[in-house]
């Protein structure tokens, strides 16, 4: 079984979900400088979580090319994070209408932690595929640990989330903007194995 | 005639039911421990139907790999099935809303009685595809039978909701835990009958 | 330039038309009967728009499949297509919400008649691809006629909206099912010819 | 790596942007002639988004089509560009219901603005493909020319819109029609390098 439905069907709900945080935005009453003032955190939050989900659609994008068929293992991976990933236009909302708020901000970091644990979940489906290829596991091992380190980083911006919630910001920023750093190669046909930088 | 834009068309229109549910989820007006609460029932209405859609998809995807062609009798079954499908995201706010409510949980359970019988008529369509392959009707057979069984529990549910709609919201998560069994093999090409642990 | 992105661009937007005018189905406050019974108008207003929508899509996915390029004309005929299909989920509330009010009936029946004209567009570039073939332009003729037929009728719903709204519905639901009558075959490498119960 | 999944995420993302503006006509309470009228500037606001956004779609088709390779340089100012048009559904319902308002239709502008420059992004992200090739590189410095034309008319339409937003608005439509006129030829393999009236 070939990979493209589940490509398509990805590529479909993922381009749903980062269009529709759009709606969230409330029209303001007024359009006196106040009232767009009020929109500001909202457009903020709306920037920030669309910044984060084309970096998921990116990294989604190059792990299934390298999957070998749409077993139930990987399907089901992906419809988990799926899952959490259509969460996040709720709680770009939440945040956008109470940034300040230390609930708020720490549910959008939970969903964020199962989005975390989601990719591994799926990056370790398309593992299996290559099982019997040393480099490619050298390689989802490398990137595991990348996995581990934005993970504990998110579970860390929950709990700071109730010291100061700009802290918690400040480290979804972080983790957006680790992902675009050069990475390690694929050992796998020779694609470049950073995760958004590679090609080039 | 390929089935290449039945199977896009599905998985679009599918992609959007999916997705949208999370628009039904209303945002606390406060986010006190008592609201954010009060947005449990939405959420795990929320997720009872993104598995049950996404098992749909699943299946969906497993079914049209075996069609042959895109005739009339398949696409209407098909567009029956979506219509019914897309109904989902209403009873879904529907018993998120008003979770205890006898007739919203028969509504939901109407509904995914519908979405049974639809998927029968796809199936069936797509068995005309084989009428000259004993095996294959015979493997379609043991489908159908598992098929009424769902109906049959479903109608159950819509009973059951005048009754106690907690037996109902437990047949709806039965159901929906029953497909992730595995099951016998399409006895086409080799590929394995299970509906979702297939590939594997 | 192939017409693939054509159709997937094509197919994406008519997915979101099918699909978002579930989200003008409003929940009702109340789960009593008279509140639930208050739903039957808009879900008969989405279930007709469901289905001319499906014969929209089932139609469209017909004539592209006889285009030979995505040329400006086709294009942008096609752009207006999706245009007016667009408006259909505001006319599917309006006439859910107003479902005796004239104004509203004739305005389902004004995007219905620009629908009809905007096939009759498409079609003919579509038939520009054909000038060389007598026998393609005959069969292009007679679907001509009998979308000037669909036209001359949703003029007759328009007008009639303001007379007795019972008869614009009657016609919406005749020219919809008479797309389900076989007609007369495209003479074009053995394609059968009926919108959409070819194939079989 | 190819640009198969780029113009699918892109497509879907553009086929929902173009389709939810809809959603934002907000039904009137009443059908007297009254009311209907007061949705004529939601109408209008509508169909100019619906023909830039749709004109950027053709362009987006023609540009993608002379890309070799899914690069991060093209996968960023393509996110980069999916973002500003994501914002043309929000500030499309801001001149819908403000549509005299300065700051509203300055507003609009802005996202043009940004629209252009990202589409210049975009273009020399490809650009940079052919590097090796002066004559496409001619093409690109062509267009860049127009593109930075239309950027400043963009500019001039915000800057307008404090002193009469109607002249921004002729603005607006005046950069669409610009778009339908014919242009040079992209020299690489024989294709029209007009925008939208090629091959024909």
């Amino acid at each position: 079984m070939g990979t493209g439905r589940l490509e398509a069907f990805s590529d479909g709900v993922i381009a749903v979900i980062i269009t529709i945080m759009v709606l969230e935005l409330k029209l303001p009453r007024d359009t006196d400088l106040g009232s767009l003032r009020s929109v500001i955190p909202q457009l903020l939050s709306y920037l920030l979580s669309f910044v984060v989900v084309a970096i998921m659609w990116v990294n989604h994008h190059h792990f299934l090319r390298s999957a070998r068929r749409a077993d139930a293992r990987l399907l089901w991976s992906n419809n988990f994070l799926l899952f959490w990933m259509s969460l996040v236009p709720f709680v770009t909302a939440l945040i956008g209408s109470h940034s300040h708020d230390p609930r708020s901000v720490a549910l959008y970091g939970i969903v964020m932690c199962f989005c975390s644990i989601a990719f591994a979940m799926v990056r370790s489906a398309i593992g299996q595929h290559h099982r019997d290829n040393p480099e490619v596991l050298l390689y989802h091992r490398d990137m595991w640990r990348k996995n581990v380190y934005s993970l504990l980083l998110y579970v860390l911006a929950v709990v700071m989330a109730f010291v100061d919630v700009r802290v918690s910001y400040a480290i979804f920023v972080f983790v957006a903007l680790s992902y675009f750093l050069p990475e390690r190669k694929i050992p796998d046909g020779g694609e470049t194995g950073s995760h958004i930088s590679s090609g080039d």
